[in-house]
């Protein structure tokens, strides 16, 4: 099948995520789209930086308009940011005939219902996963999973730099500024923050969940926005000793009297699982009249995160350009003559941390005959915790390092053979999923 | 647009929600699909109670044969569970050229190397969203959203009947035995409830994601398997000591050596979010190597969440067989000749709870004028915080019910007017997300 290609603007940070990423995961795209996808042109200001992030054989030019003129380029995905340049450039690529992937939020809240007629009057596709909380697949999940349902509201955590600060806030009861400043020097606030600790880039985003949740067109200009410039600490301790947590929230919700818009900080039951999204970290909570409340997480911003949501994007426009539809995704994501045969370890080959526990005699020097047994079988601990037991008996629970499972089936065996031992050791595994 | 004709076997509590959602929601169904989806035919062994949910217009009977071989029905939904007749009825539609969805997990995991097999042969879709966690869409996020990715392990609460023990085991320090009897009265757990609590039903859904994860054929038979009926609570309470949740956890990793598939009960740090995943609540987390971490969260079981993934599959492949490619979705997820016109509410008229923080002087009568001045603007109280505020001031804290943003606003003016007022009263709004 024929290579489906792509035309980069702009080589910033999410532009050289892309980059790295669809070079990186070429095989593995393939074995998921039936196609190789290739990037065969960048246009960027900064020519030096994508040199080192591309291959030589990708041409590379301060040229902008060269792209999206390039009757050779398939896709084009738009990456330089801003609503002015972006605009003129995504719709010369409309009218070319050029499908558009793009992450620009502000673009699509602003001037989406103008970019959305142009596309599907020269009928391309413009696909924009990454314009909402980043790696997180919440444009797909409005759009398509949840097409049964009536959707009553969203509420989301959208912007990483206002959660940080809010975390931090809480977390250290110091105040807006010093932690602004804190932001600031880890590269998680810009040096002109405004636009995220105002709320507006939260509002772009939201303007987007907003259209696409009930079929309206994109109403930027009448979101209420609140940022969290003005929120005292003060209000974070007390919203605390009430159970509530501050989150910078964007809310849009489906009311008799219309629909609701609006960004500003919130407080939440610290019980609900939203409240417990802390620092850089987005989250989206929707709800729908059949199934409820479903929510989607994961990280709203930086190159590669935002990269995975763009590279989706090209995916999902490659496959409808090249598939039939009945193949559109293959039954098993990856294409049946690309299956792998990778084996399925057997559970004794698993690699895990353990939790154990077990009973023994309350002597001395059993503590010594089971640590050295560990020990002789690679078991590294990582806690140890002794409790007093009925009848003259101590519990021991030991928490390990990562270990092979048939060494701790091993260290067991030889623990229960102990004459201090006492009945069956308990084996848990542990994982830290971090 | 021609409708799309969808014919029904089995109409228990996910069909029964199926047909439910597919009549509610028919109007919003169709702004997104862009062409209407009409349930024709229904066979199940309950006629009555299927006469009791479909419309008169709807054909009922007791026979299955009859739906897989009907020429009118373009898709067939297959609701009958189990793993014999359902297969045969399945791969009888395929061959008549029918495209299928299903929520039949252990149908998939067992028999979808060859079901799969067959459908490309005969060129149909097989959608099974509802097979794995219910309502949260994990098959179109690895499927879809994630294809960028190299997927290096997924993890996931998937079997709600477990989850339900163990927080109720946690919570209550009861044993096992206790919360299953529990579990069953509240039709949490079945009468029989092996697959659950052994985590077969896990293993069954962990197997579908391992394969689209890793494009593996599906291996259910080499799982390792281990549910919780012996889990001891003192475990429980330990592994809280260590700042740990124990989770029935279904793993999937991609390691050097191969691929790992188990189920079991695991110790997750109590700081990660999946850890706080409680009641019959089902999340999956999946790492790939650009994205990081992604969560999603949602029913796992149950009529209309399962019913909303079915129905969302069934959109999916009605898209397919209907529009165009370039119009699969539309852009902004509902048909653009069918949006809608709601206004978006001015800050002023939208319904939230509020916290009012305020400083006055600390003298008799001023918490009754307060309070007064709340209950004119029709604002009743949740809770009231007092406390003492610098040089002889108190600080008020004060959480309101559901109230009109004016109304609010108005009540607040009165406040800051009173003679015992100092300084601005602080208004945050809050969601309680429930």
């Amino acid at each position: 099948m024929k290579p489906i290609k792509v035309g980069l603007l702009g080589i910033g940070t999410v532009g050289g995520g892309t980059a790295a990423v669809l070079k990186r995961n070429a095989a593995e795209i393939t074995r998921r789209a039936g196609c190789s996808i290739e990037l065969t042109e960048v246009a960027t200001r900064t020519i030096s930086r994508a040199e080192g992030v591309v291959d030589s054989n990708v041409k590379v030019s301060a040229d902008l308009e060269s792209v999206v003129n390039n009757p050779e380029v398939d896709i084009v995905v738009e990456l330089i940011g801003g609503t002015s340049l972006a605009k003129d450039l995504m719709l010369k690529a409309i009218d070319n005939g050029k499908h558009v992937v793009t992450a620009n939020k502000a673009l699509i809240a602003t001037y989406g219902n103008e970019i959305f007629a142009r596309a599907r009057e020269k009928n391309v596709m413009i696909a924009f996963e990454g314009a909402v909380a980043g790696g997180v697949p919440i444009i797909k999940a409005i759009r398509e999973a949840l097409s049964a349902n009536r959707i009553e509201w969203a509420a989301g955590i959208i912007n990483g730099t206002s959660n940080f600060i809010l975390t931090e806030m809480r977390e250290k009861g110091a105040s807006f500024a010093d932690v602004l400043k804190e932001a600031q020097r880890l590269g998680y606030a810009e040096s002109d923050p405004t636009f995220d600790i105002e709320g507006n880039d939260a509002a772009h985003k939201l303007t987007i969940l907003s259209a696409l949740a009930f079929g309206i067109p994109f109403q930027y200009e009448k979101a209420y926005i609140e940022g969290i410039s003005k929120l005292d600490a003060a209000d974070i301790k007390y919203a605390e000793e009430l159970g509530y947590r501050i989150k910078l929230l964007g809310i849009t919700r489906r009311t008799e009297k219309g629909i609701e818009l609006r960004v500003h900080p919130t407080l939440i039951p610290e019980k609900r699982l939203i409240a417990n999204v802390n620092g850089v970290m987005n989250a989206v909570l929707v709800k729908g009249d059949a199934v409820g409340a479903t929510m989607y997480y994961g990280p709203g911003a930086g190159s590669e995160p935002t990269a995975s949501a763009v590279v989706a994007d090209i995916v999902d426009v490659a496959r409808l350009l090249t598939a039939d539809p009945q193949h559109r995704v293959p039954l098993s994501a990856f294409q049946p003559d690309m299956l792998s045969n990778d084996p399925i370890l057997p559970i004794e080959e698993v690699v895990s941390s353990y939790y154990l526990r077990m009973q023994v005699a309350d002597q001395a020097g059993v503590m010594a005959e089971i640590t050295g047994i560990l020990a002789q079988n690679s078991i590294s601990i990582e806690a140890l915790l002794q409790k007093e037991a009925q009848g003259g008996l101590a519990e021991i629970v030991i928490l390990s390092h990562l270990a092979v499972e048939k060494q701790v089936n091993a260290a067991i065996a030889q623990i229960e053979a102990l004459s201090a031992s006492r009945g069956k050791v308990v084996k848990l595994r542990m994982e830290s999923l971090g």
